[in-house]
């Protein structure tokens, strides 16, 4: 697979919330290393630890950027254990983070767009160790790999290093298990659940538009936390104040939200709740 | 009027918070069509859906930024309905987001300071609809414009296309209703109201410095949530701790601050409650 | 001292938070005057006027920047009185903001590192008043320095203006009293405090790293909020989830934390809490 061009955009995904230094101090070690870097804050405000939720945060963001962004990721609960410090490159852009599953959705999704229509070499990942010392800080702090091995990595990246010189291949990066939804072979019923809620309160679930497009969207029928909404309607805009409305959301996927409120508080519902979609 | 030349910074204001991805893609559309882009974040902390709110940051932070700069604002609870997306065009640079009153005040005061001693036409706002599909994703999600027409308008206005080229001429703009202070012909009373509190609790009203000026800041009082106070002091701390003061702050306007507290918790007042000035 | 080169880039700390525009007006005061600047956000949480807390992320974060950056601090709840506006000049680059002491570690620390293995010059601070007008915008806020006088010096001196520029040399600034933790003479016990708690409820001690591995870190004994903890651990995932766990922490001290969750919650203990460290 040819290695894309570096575009000199870093961004930057954690856990690591935004009072402390601790975002800073990664882009001071970026910047010296790489100058010219465009560096650009996705979230710091990943919950705490929250490996799954970073994971499609990541997945959902990482597309829209130019081909050679580097994304650099970090919620790392298993920091200073054995856990490995990897890069995923696709013929995309390059992820760099922890081998906790964190990058491999995005990397996925990045080499599944690099591949459509194409070769099947284009679509795929190779995944590299950040062994090489050569290119950490000249002292690792065991409790700070964001800081000393994955913000060197993806500096060094984006001034040209090729990913072989970090470290050696890695076969069998750790998989995460993002939850899909299960359709009935007819496509008249759709299992899934809710993957996040966003800051309106708006509960993004794992059914893809494509399910409620074939149902029909008149003919939608959803179920959730005891409330059974019917229809799914073309944006938030479309329900009066207070009322329940389901939406093909911007990730492509059904969403339900309160109009003019959070359908999170008015349905106590979160990631994990239970989804069903069937045909009226 | 002449189009000002571009500066290559896109400031960003929105209202979808700091945990999700929204900021993220917006920016990696931005970079994708103009690479060189300069982004600033404003705020991602605008209340969910309060327009009146993010229209005063945004008219308090655009005129501190150079000439041909373009300013991106989403608080949009608008979004999929037939509310407009739009540009507004003045001397000294660009507003992109909904047609709901949101731009006016910062498009309006950058048209004011532009005109000042000057001819009649620099002081004057052009407003374009955003409906050219060349100038928007490929794929418009009816939930966020923010990503699909606003980011991409603003980076190829960026990159040198016109407003002409985006769209129709708007001739009537969605105007919001700014609060404004009424004063006495005399000058020697004057009434208005919170416009917003802070991060520190001070109450910035939309009472204008030059009242107190005229009434003279010795003579000065203010009544407030039942208190009176008196005077107006040069800053917050002329106050010694847990004293509420009143002082001209940042953006012109009589403010009520507590040295070294909050006076909005101090007072249980925000945004609407009630402000009066007169003489001693 | 040589000056350094001005790198180009400019950091902000502040108490803003990140729902207003202060940071927006301060970065648009920046550009407008530098246009090439790159800005990076260290943090706007401090919590309001907690100068030690602000002096003590500024110290942790700065040395990790290139050379010749321009570091600008406000957490100033002084602003508008006599406290004077002030930068310090160090070899490895400047620190701009209050003389209420936010930025004497930092500068210290800076000239420290300049300073190590080489002439006793360069380990030198100096300070500069901001009172020269030129260098300010037109109209100061008494209520706003940030915007009007911190950040107009600092671009200027990122545009290439010597600090003599900016006024007259302070002799005496402000000091700040950072708790230090202090060790008997053998070594064998150490007696600090807590200095910060940080987003996952990990207490940041002033109690150096080195001190541990002097009494050995499987010997060491830390007693907080009434707790007796054994041994000093490589990470936080030395720890099964529920246990608390010593580690020496990125910024180089002792850290108190619990795997998968928060000290501070789980042992009520913040800023200032004592800590002792001694020889099992």
């Amino acid at each position: 697979m040819p290695a894309p061009t570096p575009s000199g955009i870093i961004t930057l995904l954690t856990d690591f919330g935004d009072s402390d230094g601790y975002v800073g101090q990664m882009k001071g070690v970026i910047l010296t290393i790489f100058p010219r870097a465009t560096i650009v804050d996705v979230t710091h405000r990943i919950a705490p630890q929250a490996v799954l939720q970073g994971a499609l945060v990541l997945r959902d963001t990482a597309p829209h950027f130019p081909d050679g962004t580097i994304h650099v990721a970090v919620v790392d609960p298993g920091v200073g254990s054995s856990r490995r410090a990897v890069v995923a490159r696709t013929a995309k852009g390059w992820f760099v983070g922890p081998d906790n599953g964190l990058l491999g959705p995005a990397a996925a999704e990045a080499a599944g767009a690099a591949g459509a229509g194409a070769e099947p070499g284009p679509g795929a990942v190779d995944w590299f160790l950040l062994s090489n010392p050569r290119y950490q800080q000249a002292l690792v702090s065991p409790t700070f790999h964001g800081r000393d091995i994955f913000a060197p990595a993806a500096a060094h990246i984006a001034a040209g290093v090729a990913v072989e010189e970090l470290g050696e291949p890695v076969l069998e990066p750790v998989r995460l298990v993002v939850p899909e939804a299960r359709a009935r072979a007819d496509g008249s019923e759709v299992n899934g659940e809710v993957l996040r809620a966003d800051r309106y309160g708006n509960l993004v679930t794992n059914i893809g538009g494509g399910h409620l497009l074939r149902i029909g969207v008149a003919r939608v029928i959803v179920e959730i936390a005891g409330q059974v909404l019917h229809g799914v309607a073309e944006s938030y805009a479309s329900a009066v104040n207070g009322e329940l409305v389901c939406v093909v959301g911007s990730s492509g996927c059904l969403e339900i939200a309160e109009a003019g409120g959070s359908a999170a508080l008015r349905l106590g519902a979160g990631p994990g709740a239970a989804v069903s979609v069937r045909r009226a």
